[in-house]
């Protein structure tokens, strides 16, 4: 079956890859309309799932949740991509060599992309906004608990494509619940590339096993360092809100890192406020001296990705412990530090190897549509093709296009 | 081994990426004076290899031998890559943030790089000089007929690191012949990325086997496709080029594809021209009418990458059934099409998915240092990352940089 849709997918594409900005842009902008007059529809279909789904978790639950505020925000995040530049056809490298011959390498779709994620039914809107725009077809595949929200966005689309006269294909999505389809889907050959977007236990398992060409997303344990130039008030507001604004996603800070002569100041204010939270510390040794209600910290905190309101705390001596600390436990996604020292902000933003690095500001804005690309299409833990919030241009390869009038070599 | 290798290219490649393009390109003006002055001695080192090589293929010796135009050429292509703009440290996609946060994709390099290699030694000049400029370490591993001239290369690059004020460990090579090498560096946890340059047999068994992150390189079943509004003598002149002028490497053309309606006349003359140079022909039967001393091609011929004065050719009805045999039989490498037709030309040009699309121009021209690169680490045949010759910038990432002042989300 799976080879089946993607050849239709392939030749959807084709026609899609050879349009103009506008036909593409056409396409977002009834999807756009399409989403906000069957609102209710939508809404409706989520409510469903929300009912079907008793045994999720608080957390679960709340990802599979679509609300209205969130719907008119993915809505407002296809304005943002109908806005962005083109990312095709623009040419790079222009030269014309000695011998005449002129060159240049031209942006293109990657083709076909799969994408499988869990319960966020928004992902299906946003995620496919951007592969549209950028040119390519996709192949969906949700968590079975949001079947009847992503059955409905998916047929919005198919009308959205086909109003705009390209075929319906464009973008297909693999409703039945059965596991073998993500394990074919990470066997597809002739896929371009397959992006998971979910938990650690999801996102590792394609990349081990998938053949197809993945890009790893999402994994967070994210470190806020607090150095003893910083701003007291600052750090505590932005490690309040790296750990407390929505603790279940990657960008949330899961460690925060304190000089210690800033210690004795920070860490009792940074307790009193995260306590009204209700988030337990998780403290190392020194630490604990200025900490009334923090428990221990083992070495497997420091590992985890909590994904809750836990936060592990740590005393270092200066800035390169701090900076040592994150390259043995981070997962290259988002660090930031608080300081008014600039050689000390420069140094660490430039040590720090991660996708996005901060100065003064919560890890929270690692997000494309924060980032002001309508939204993402997952967050790239990986050095290769894309880092960080994966936008329009990440969806695109080159190729070089050479003309001449009979050149040999 | 490998482990204490990788954690001193680490420390090297830190201090360099931190450095300005003028200490890198100091590294670079070094060597090539070196390559210059040492030119007799890796000359001799290079006829040693050649001397113990008795049992290889004409073909693996030719690759194997350095001759000194070769070297006065590599010597030439570092003194482009010192011309190249520094790839490092370029902002992209800067933008404020409603809320005044700052944010810039900031070009990094990409850490430390594996490069396997089989017999052409000048691979260790050529591509070095691309990882040091990046501002990456790297660990060689070339084939180990070659091992005495990379031996003495590699003298040469770490006595330029040491005189331009680097730890030598920047360039390292495993000069044990032990294979066992090659798999630990497959499985080299922490290596950024790993390149293969060689025949397909070694490019396969890297990109099935290594656990690190690898670019698929090379392989290239390439055409040229012969319109009927093409120019007799220029398509003869084209295919010959492709087919004669280095049959042994990855951008040379194996097949033909003849529209029916200028093969009685192309067919003879190409025929004529390559049969001088000793070229066989594997013909299909269309094709054989006018041909006279061509065998019969097999299916097997169009997907095999001859590297030999073998050429398979085709009769098509029409400029879409190339395209289609194509998309059957290449490898994304480099395609050609040979036609006066702008239409045409544009079409095929547009439809046909390589690395690099020629108009008009012998497919030989898909080489980093014919592109004005100076040289590249190798011919990418995939979508992500990196397409066609990689230079500079496909050994660099982006880190992104935001700049705040407390801001919170």
């Amino acid at each position: 079956m799976l080879q089946q849709m993607l050849k239709a997918s392939r030749q959807a594409q084709k026609t899609l890859a050879l349009s103009p900005a506008n036909k593409r842009n056409q396409i977002l902008e009834t999807m756009a309309s399409l989403l906000a007059e069957r609102r209710e529809m939508i809404l409706a279909a989520n409510r469903k799932d929300i009912e079907r789904a008793i045994d999720l978790s608080p957390a679960l639950m709340k990802r599979l949740e679509l609300t209205e505020a969130q719907l008119m925000r993915l809505i407002d995040g296809i304005h943002v991509v109908i806005r962005q530049p083109d990312p095709l056809g623009q040419g790079e490298g222009q030269r014309r060599l000695p011998n005449g011959l002129t060159i240049e390498a031209v942006h293109v779709p990657l083709g076909v992309i799969g994408l499988i994620f869990e319960s966020r039914p928004g992902v299906a809107i946003e995620a496919t906004a951007l592969i549209i725009k950028s040119g390519n077809a996709v192949i969906l595949r949700g968590g079975h608990e949001a079947m009847e929200s992503i059955r409905v966005i998916v047929d919005c689309w198919q009308d959205a494509v086909t109003l705009s006269g390209f075929d319906k294909e464009l973008v297909q999505a693999i409703l039945d619940p059965d596991r073998q389809y993500v394990t074919d889907l990470m066997h597809l050959n002739g896929l371009d590339l397959l992006i998971p977007r979910g938990g650690p236990g999801l996102i590792q398992k394609v990349v081990k096993e998938a053949t197809v060409p993945v890009i790893e997303t999402g994994v967070g344990n994210c470190h806020v360092y607090v150095d003893n130039m910083a701003d007291v008030g600052m750090a505590v507001d932005i490690v309040t809100n790296a750990k407390v604004s929505n603790p279940g996603v990657c960008n949330a800070a899961e460690t925060v890192l304190v000089h210690r002569d800033i210690a004795p100041k920070f860490l009792p204010a940074l307790e009193q406020h995260l306590s009204s939270y209700g988030v337990t510390l998780h403290a190392d040794p020194l630490s604990r001296h200025y900490l009334s209600l923090a428990v221990p910290a083992t070495e497997e905190d420091f590992a985890t990705e909590y994904l809750s309101l836990d936060l592990a705390v740590k005393i270092v001596e200066n800035i390169d412990e701090a900076i040592e600390h994150i390259a043995r436990y981070g997962t290259k996604h988002s660090e930031a530090i608080v300081t008014n020292d600039y050689t000390r902000g420069e140094y660490f933003l430039n040590a720090v190897d991660a996708a996005v690095v901060y100065w003064n500001a919560s890890t929270r804005f690692t997000d494309g549509y924060e980032f002001g690309m309508g939204g993402e299409v997952g967050i790239s833990t990986q050095k290769l093709h894309a880092r960080g919030p994966m936008g329009l241009l990440a969806l695109t390869t080159w190729k070089w296009i050479a003309k001449g009038h009979g050149q040999i070599r």
